[in-house]
């Protein structure tokens, strides 16, 4: 067995289902909620694969070729998440590690816990900042992609807003131990924003989705 | 390579997600759907495991051991719903195949094609099923879990709806080609009732959620 972490993309799928069932600390909601929105995104560039390069939906090729290319550069994102929010805990977890007899210490070591979660925030705050992208792409992919392929682009929404929805949850569960006052109401505010963009793009790729079945 | 199928939890993560995005005929929106589902099922899973065994939560240890079975069961049987969908609509395009030069051929290739139809919305409908009871599990787990791993429950909610709406849609499509009116009502009913009842679990599960962060 190798020292380094599990690189989770190249494992079984099944590893990543058993490992995400136990107790091990990775991966957790952050990862789980990124791979959602990685099956959102991938769904939405099937939807593209589906329809370009065919004559019956030659008047938006130009717009599918960009939309496969924003939906798999989402996805890779998102895979990348997946991967680092299986760690974005380490630096609390190695911080409260460290000695604190001393006064110089015990600061210290606040400090470097303080760092640490504003790291373990910041990781699913940015999937949550992806997730909705894949809900926007969901939503163009909908209304002009192949209708025989709408129900994806519907799903893809679901699933981009449902990894909006989850990664906030795990922003917020750190945001109550972040003592930066300024940093907890950006990463606040910023999370209700985009839980909003989500639920209203969803509804509307929704209602595209029913009207083109 | 081997003729039989793509058993895709045996695959890298990465494989199924490729696949998933291209334009390959599976896996697409209803495997990603169980998929989706089985991920939320391991969240339960996971939040069980940190509970159980524990003296400070002795109190819940028998509710957990059931808890954690039913989900894991739950999520095996999703893992195997997320395989048959890939091969669900198989019936249908072999039966699309099939010689429609008499009368005769006609009505055989007709019943084939709604025997397949029928096979291919019975798969996401069952998703929806099993779905919608790992949002009931991860309403249990946000109440009496580790309130440490509560988000976790949380997230084990969202997907669990976000599978149930994604195959419900699945379903849908299906039914627009399916004749028996019997059939199509039932089902029709049944991913409306579905859909409700996860959308209330996934609604109290958040509450429950916030209310132990």
């Amino acid at each position: 067995m190798s020292d380094g972490p599990t690189i989770y993309v190249s494992e079984p799928l099944q590893v990543y289902l058993d490992d995400a069932a136990s107790k091990k600390p990775a991966p957790g909601g952050g990862s789980v909620s990124a791979c959602v929105g990685a099956l959102g995104a991938a769904l939405v560039g099937m939807v593209c694969n589906l329809t370009r390069g065919r004559d019956k939906f030659a008047d938006v090729e130009s717009e599918i070729v960009t939309l496969v290319g924003a939906s798999e550069a989402a996805r890779g994102r998102l895979e990348q998440l997946l991967q680092d929010d299986t760690v974005a805990y380490n630096g609390v977890i190695d911080a409260y590690k460290m000695p604190k007899e001393t006064e110089a210490e015990q600061a210290a070591r606040s400090q470097a816990v303080q760092a640490g979660l504003i790291v373990a925030a910041d990781v699913p705050l940015e999937i949550c900042r992806v997730a909705v992208e894949v809900c926007r792409l969901a939503k163009i992919a909908a209304g002009i992609g192949n209708p025989q392929a709408v129900t994806d682009a519907g799903i893809g929404a679901i699933l981009g807003e449902a990894a909006v929805v989850g990664a906030a949850l795990n922003v917020k569960i750190n945001l109550g131990s972040i003592k930066d006052a300024a940093y907890v109401e950006a990463a606040a505010s910023a999370i209700d924003f985009l839980q909003a963009e989500a639920a209203a793009l969803r509804a509307e790729t929704h209602e595209i989705t029913l009207s083109r079945l």
